[in-house]
């Protein structure tokens, strides 16, 4: 119920139009979809531009192309992360242009594209195998509206390759660094740059690694302020965090 | 070396008052701390208004006190945090102004206080002995300037106690959520409102708590989106990210 | 042997039908299965409602086709876990009125279906990919004789669809809660009604979810009282648990 | 705000004697507490015998005093969990008639004590140094309206003693079975009752017992039925749910 | 160099056939191997009945063929565990009277079979997915020379399985309990009889049986005394100490 | 109720001496103690060389020494395991001849001390920090009536030290081998003699070892035949399954 | 920019020939990789004859051969790790000269081999099946200029097979020790001799291996002095080490 | 048994000074000490430079006392590691030119000081809070007679700080590299130069830290080449192997 149809509802009860018992009920059945959750729903049409994610791992093609059918309907627009080759496939079947990222393992669908916020986002990654983790977090903050830039091979070990790049991502308004094995890339950057920084641990290691273990152990015992964790190879939350943080340096969501 | 100087030495080099060697030599001797690093100083006067911070914890109060006076001197305010009561007596027997903290466990000394940025840094704890982490970030983003207000005890077993402070929650621009035992608080919070949610897992709990890897790990695994997380009890680093943030949002930083 | 074999026997020993050494013998022999064990036997004929049921996983079809077959055969109706296509067709070619629960992973044949007992079971799920375990313990709560009702995909990220459905929870007499990732959902039910929650965490997730690790911790740590716990991923048990409360609540087993 | 309430603002509204933004307002700024969780506080006067409980353990004695203070005030008595010394002397200095339960570290105040509900709750330890958390598992269940009987000293390392109390096993409507080391106990005593189970590991013993970890796991992990588990040392936890099951044996929370 | 070779060096020595340096080289250069470890090439013969085991696992088929075929030269015999079907045809096409014991996974080539010893070894296993590791046990008891009993299928939840067998697993002079999940077995085994029991994990169970951990730490943690672990599924390693004490207990290895 | 008095009952039954219910409840009130674990009786009579051990770590003085009084009375002889100075103050106030085993952390009392029956049983340990539970398991298999022969500090970083007391090492019947840091001491003997070798892993270590876990972790995977584990720091459950082999390798327990 | 072009610059600058932006612009736009890490850069050069090596695990074929294009232009020389059948194919359709270690699971290229160093590096494993991680730290060693002696099958298990080896790793500049399971060999082997003992973990073993994890903890505790650890598997990584080593023994890097 | 009296002995047997059989017995009857390991012997003799080190803790000041007159008497020469403020008293009580390292819970007595080899060992470590361990292994280093340079406080959250003091770092033949929290600090400095690098971890941090847990893991997934890895603040371990390593440099130990 918006707050046009509970105006509506009141002056039809005041005029006599339906009676009391029938305005009790409707503000009293559903409180928590219809008014008492207005203020969640409320938020939900603020954040209209960041439209619900689909997560393909472990759905049929069917059931991915059936969701996203439902948020184009709703949103215009849609996220399918984590995809197959036959994710890909049955969204094409179904819709045009379906545009395959596959370093990222996602598709997109955007019929009404976002215009670009000011403010950039950069993402960097420590090896070549952090890759996919990496684009799934650059492609997530770029479908959100983001500006987003891409370093990428910039691991601590050849520690020239990063601070050759230094003036790049220190004029992001937030960075999303991406890494495996010692996981010591988001430290470092976020030693040498006055932005929030969000650590992505991968699983890329072997080993003592433990599927990731080490890494994100390594990035919350960071030394370095600033630095906020997301969950192993979780590249989607950390760009849709990172989405929130510029939205925010935008003057959006206020 | 700064610009100046390097421009003043090659005029110097080019009519013979120094020679070739002299040149290179300063190019050389100090490129990272003078030249090469030129960036990170400017960087680092960006950010004067973020102090250095004094972790308490395993240093003696002769030297918090060292460090502090040395603080003092530079930024004229500095903020101590995990103190003991050894640890303030020192400070107050050396300086004037000392505020204790006590349920944060912190202490500041703000000769030159800053003035509040805009936009609001709320702070939510699930239970009563997850305070000192609490007020360990509220006293972080607070000393770093920015408002700040306190929801406390309104953990996911009484979801009332939450959802009647949601219009608070939802005004903010970023939310610290802190808890221990389930660690359920920052996933609720961050499934209701669109603003970054920084989770701290702390280690209130027994059993298979396991110091506090129970709420950690619930917080990583959340899945609501936009949740970065800090280490377990880490109530400094949450203050610290959230006000890189609330500062992105007043059109600081950039 | 009962109490009524045994006092034959003593008669007959005393007007010397029997001799010493065999009343001796008869007590001594087998005293575990027969005296000693008397109580087992009972408890276990109170519990013939409750028949064994068939972890699947790991047994050939034949195997599984076998140990159905002597449950037809002294109970009338068997519940098979863990079934794969194979065991399926197995069951088929052997038996009339197999039941295939695809979602569950289960089969069921039931010759004679027990009546339902008054009183309902609640089953939640998080998300959808926790489905294949909510519907295990459905069916096993089913299949126990008990009313179930189902409603799925409520996890805490979007809390108004669980509040929308706080009546029909409310109203059962035991509530089964199923979720992985951070496994808030139990905590957060427990926390809204007075009845039993039983708590199953799942393997949905990936990184630092561990298998489902992270959401057992998060559920045994659980700040709400009244919530007992299950091991990662066993429906069954939560069903199994919940239908003996809710036998209790309609006044059997006692 | 109560449906009477809500009803006398309706009238006032049609009446004119407040204005449709009031009536508005009034629906739309506390839906939470007021209207929409109409069905929580319904709930929570249902479970009005089931009052609060304090968790002595980190909080000071004159802590601990205020809060039954202000639940005595609102429920007339009181139980305190992890209690110390110091607890037990500052309750009894302001209250007159604190019961001090050394073994289970609790104490409770009566005032008006409930009359205990028929069917009975068994609580079973493995070993003497199981018995405070046995103990406030027994307290907490005595205290919500239970008879408890308690059979202690029953590891399976000497299997007759628990063989030879199984009738009065049996006779419970429900068991609590608390063991450290292996924590072999619940599940044997699940293996010969047909009633609910609930497990509670305990820290006790040493080296690769891991602080209670390799009992909690073995319940976790038991081959029989009908067991579920509260959190190491959660004595209070099992307890509680089990006088939740007992109650609804006993036709309450209908 | 045995004895009578170093007796006829030192005679040759003496009648100078040899040199002093060619008799300090012999008994310095290899030591190890000739002298200074005669014990252990003693000790060697005196365990020639318990012949060198091929572990299958990730040989290929005529890696395992040819150490059987070096073993058969040397001993007569040979044990084969972890095999494959693979594995077994390589051994037939190449050897007569290959045993495949399936049930195990081993093969055994037995040319000269062992005699019996007096004096019986059981195996427990608690479900019938333990068998595998149950008969890696008994055939390796078998294999080295002792009279096995098997007594399969008596795990703890059905208590009276196991007591109606107790005089036979109180006959024997040791007894291997192999269990999954709880891994209760071996712990009220140990309770019920005055013999040295053996306790094999294995890794039956899923979710937080963490590959047989559950079971391994409730066996290392048992309060009933004379109980001793070895590794998750090692039946062949609780066979051959079984052995060993069996030996033992004939009088031999003395 | 032994053999002779069942006989006795139902001689008096006969004659009319008790009444058919006495007899009747003779058997059934007890079954378990009396009749229906006759076999236990029996086995705990042949085991009366094995007295109950006190395990005095979390026990008051009072406590122990009331439990050792018991045991005096029944057996004549006490164990008391992880005692400390208060322990034994109390027990030297109320018993004459206690025996204080300082390294051992344990007391003795023997008024009727046992005979040592034939064959030894060595107790190595690695380290000088390892001796106090080294020494626990001399002391219980010393206290059960074996012979202990002790050879410490044989750690394998200085292997010379081991193989020089090889020949007593394999003259033993069973070999107890203790070690903490990387436990490689077990597998290192049980690869140079043939009879079964005991691993007790210690806690002694730092860093990564976990608290003994490391040295656990090394015995379980041990690459050598005939090695079994106790638990972390547990002498006295090494030294009581030494003691059960060695009296079967003397004959007895048959 | 080496030196010698620094120099060009600045005398152009002083003739005139550049102007001071220039030269500016030249020692500020890009000081790190071409002033500040002049270091680096002459460092790197001083290693030329450590190529980059080429981990193949996660790389396409077409993926390595493109590295190893480059790196042959570069360095006239190429080490790939973890190749599989498919790697060594499309090695070999493009270049000649491809050498497939099949054991080590690496492939060389070599046009300018290395001429060897003096100074030998002894590579030590327990079982066969480690013989993949030992043959890629030999490997490694050998393409770096190292003269590599392989002993193998040298486990703790039969020790006399190491002492019997023990002239040949005495005489050793480096030893690299390879071991699963309990992982006892390096700390045996730092036992015996007084140059570095590399260690390298290995996953060879099953059930609480743990993936290599009880090996590697037990040598992080070895109680032999002058053991490093690599991680699990990390043949190359010890191959590399062992090479620096040996380099300085020679002389060479300083 | 050294060469020369092996010669002795020989030529008094040929002379008829001894007979055969006492030959025999002095080669057989102690192989292992005397002859079998006069390698061993050899090798410490080579090694009297590297004498034995006391571990202070957990040993009672008499003791390390009593431990300290051996080693001095043998080799006039001692380090106690981990040592507390009794400890010293001890040694000053009974020894002169006792040296007390605060910062390193060291001690050390030279009545013979080494002479210092050429080749420098570099100590770095990340914070102020790793030092106690950094100067364990600079004493450790310098005691062993070793140029040590100590570079403290350089953490790769200030990355400058390492960065100007490079050329320091990479003039040493070996570097160790101590740090807490995230253990970055190796990875970055093996990334720089090119001689060997030890990494220690230490246990500094707190939450997620695990007690040095996560600074080890980093270590062991280093992506840069050339490290290797001790204990958990295993300071002495790390100077112990960075003092062989420069002993090879220095062309002794060969």
């Amino acid at each position: 119920m918006t707050t046009a149809q509970a105006i509506t509802l009141l002056e039809q009860f005041r005029s006599g139009g339906v009676g009391r018992d029938a305005v009790l009920r409707a503000f009293q059945a559903a409180p928590v979809a219809d008014l008492g959750f207005a203020q969640i729903d409320l938020h939900r049409s603020l954040r209209k531009n960041f439209p619900e994610v689909v997560y393909g791992a472990g759905k049929t093609p069917a059931q991915v192309a059936l969701i996203v059918a439902r948020l184009l309907k709703a949103e215009g627009r849609a996220l399918v992360t984590r995809v197959e080759a036959s994710h890909i496939s049955a969204l094409r079947r179904r819709f045009r242009g379906v545009k395959a990222h596959d370093a990222a393992r996602c598709a997109t669908l955007e019929r009404r594209p976002l215009k670009k916020r000011p403010g950039k986002i950069v993402v960097l990654c420590a090896g070549t195998s952090d890759m996919p983790v990496a684009e799934e977090a650059a492609i997530t903050a770029d479908f959100m509206g983001n500006t987003v830039e891409r370093i990428y091979d910039v691991g601590v070990a050849g520690l020239h390759r990063l601070l050759s790049r230094l003036d790049a991502v220190q004029s992001a308004n937030v960075v999303i660094a991406v890494a495996g094995m010692e996981g010591a890339l988001p430290s470092v950057v976020a030693g040498l740059i006055s932005k929030p920084v969000i650590a992505v641990p991968t699983d890329v290691g072997y080993g003592a690694s433990f599927g990731g273990t080490a890494a994100l152990l390594a990035m919350l015992n960071s030394c370095a302020s600033g630095l906020t964790v997301v969950n192993i190879n979780n590249g989607f939350g950390a760009g849709y965090a990172a989405s929130q943080i510029n939205a925010l340096a935008a003057g959006e969501l206020s």
